[in-house]
């Protein structure tokens, strides 16, 4: 049978998921396929870069077996297809574009970054060098718009509509940019304030999944509230995942000792728990500042100073304050769900997904 | 006064201009204080990267007196506004958004090929660092699709005119980036085919030369007739142009000396002269193929020896071929603007245009 997005869609993909597993993998299922799709226009050797990057092949160009990644974005542009009353599918095209738009920051942003791995395996950019990763990045880009104005050709969604997505993800784009940008020049600042810090965060992870959040919705023809209302929900539920992230970056334990890694403190990353702790202006907050304004050992510091600088950060209240920054987030994002009418199922699926996000343990 | 565009145009804006002199002093006029306005919706501190790019300031942020180079691109996306029988000003949107394209590739082709000056000046990534290079690039790439957007949104354009605009471009700038990835790859061969020679070009150059010469008719609500003859037209010029550089490239007069610099052949650039002598197949083009599959005196020959280069390639027919390609795409080109019906006025600024493009001495 065909979806009003054009793509085939079997006949079991309509079965309402009943769990977080199921949800992620109805948004495989619905929109792995359309993306490699999408993503083999791409000419060679951009192809092979992309198919890599994305974990469906290894170096040497034989097939992996896996599903690439979570797909929590497009699960959440097919919800909002569906809360706004339309058929997850409708959502498709919305999920592939958002995919398409964060695998681009992704290749850009390891590049710049320096990342040499990325979830256990050497990144793009050191295995087909800058330019390809370079290139890939600005092509993934391009194709998240041409996806979104195909739906609109195509029938998949008005072209009006279409044009109100293509709006909501280029608008994301230039915030997650913007986010990147802060993200890169705080790395020569020995300090950054809590503001400043959310601004970034709300830049680099909040944006797109505001957008993911709203885009299958705007497909389906919603008004400019539903949008506001969903996009809230993924904006709040970004901080909320970051804040959750800024935490495991300190203390979140590593697969094999257990143990916490201290692995942004080692890289002296500005993230919120320390920005916190700087703000709080008492003893450990002013040791804190004088350990992280000394150039002496920077990403040197034996295992034992990273301890002891992250009980700094815990003293100086940065690690409750985190804590309860993402609670608040994750409440906040709950609150915007109950300004769209939507079935009961879906608003479930939406609080299950963010429980999923929110909480984690490494 | 206020234009459909939505931004303010001078009294004497409408005065039909005589001479290509003139034509780009008002696509300047009309085209770089919304272009201006548009980089300084830039976070800092992209925005003074842009900002240096584009020679509005010096690396020490002084603002430098000068036009911004010779703005082809959006005068021709203002001639294609009256070429639909709108007036210039309908297509200002468009020739921003193709100026934001066109310098987003500059800003990532100058990194990945690490060209270390554009125009006499520090290129961006050589002041600013490749991480702001490749984030400004990629914030106006976005803003190009903003800035059609807008037009759709505040009365400059239809929004279904704004949107077939962004397609327009998202597609030119996907052959972009081919043409981009096409050339990359060539710099690890001893040879190409002409066909993948134009190829190549035909992505790298043409693509956003078609699209700025239709984009303003798009935006003015032009059939697909018209947008796809002025399409040719672009395209076909953007070839003659790349055929005329290919040859200057190799033959073109240093501005001191007067004397071929050999620039390309410094560099074994795969271009028309070379791929045409090396398909001739005499005996200068085996020898001139000979040559440039020994590695050895790579980038280091001296000047008499990239002069006898020079010689062979002549000598097998590369020149003559590429001066021939050059007419045959202009001539090409002007028979394109034949299909649309416009006023003569505007045919003879296309064809002096493309006059001012093609015939080039250095």
């Amino acid at each position: 049978m065909e979806s009003r997005t054009g793509f085939a869609v079997g006949g079991t993909a309509h079965a309402e998921p009943v769990s977080v597993p199921e949800l992620l993998a109805r948004s495989r299922t619905l929109c792995t396929p359309p993306l490699r799709a999408t993503v083999a226009r791409l000419a060679a050797p951009m192809d092979t870069v992309a198919a890599y990057h994305f974990g469906w092949i290894d170096r040497d160009g034989t097939a992996v077996e896996g599903d690439g990644g979570k797909a929590v974005r497009p699960a959440l542009a097919l919800l909002s297809a569906q809360a706004a009353g339309a058929a997850a599918e409708v959502g498709v095209p919305g999920g592939v574009a958002v995919e398409l738009v964060h695998n681009f920051s992704l290749l850009h942003d390891d590049l710049m970054d320096g990342d040499e791995t990325r979830r256990h395996r050497a990144t793009a950019w050191t295995v087909f060098g800058p330019a390809q990763a370079i290139l890939v990045g600005d092509a993934l880009a391009t194709l998240g718009t041409e996806v979104l104005l195909d739906a609109g050709d195509t029938g998949g969604a008005s072209p009006a509509d279409a044009a109100r997505a293509v709006r909501l993800l280029t608008t994301a784009t230039r915030h997650l940019i913007d986010g990147q940008a802060m993200d890169v020049a705080f790395e020569q600042r020995d300090s950054v304030t809590v503001a400043e810090c959310l601004e970034m965060e709300g830049g680099k992870t909040a944006a797109l999944l505001a957008a993911a959040s709203a885009i299958g919705a705007v497909l389906a023809g919603a008004d400019d509230k539903v949008s506001g209302a969903l996009q809230r929900y993924g904006h709040h539920l970004g901080l909320a995942f970051q804040a959750v992230d800024d935490l495991l970056g300190i203390w979140g334990a590593t697969e094999v000792t257990g143990k916490p890694h201290w692995g942004d403190l080692r890289q002296r990353k500005k993230s919120l728990p320390v920005a916190a702790a700087l703000a709080e202006g008492g003893a450990a907050s002013r040791r804190l500042a004088e350990e992280l304004a000394d150039p002496k050992g920077r990403g040197e510091e034996p295992e034992p100073e990273l301890a002891a600088r992250a009980a700094l950060i815990e003293e100086a209240g940065g690690r409750a304050w985190t804590q309860e920054e993402a609670r608040r987030q994750h409440t906040t994002a709950l609150a915007a769900l109950d300004e769209v009418p939507m079935s009961d199922a879906v608003r479930e699926h939406f609080v299950a997904l963010a429980e999923f996000v929110v909480v984690r343990e490494r």
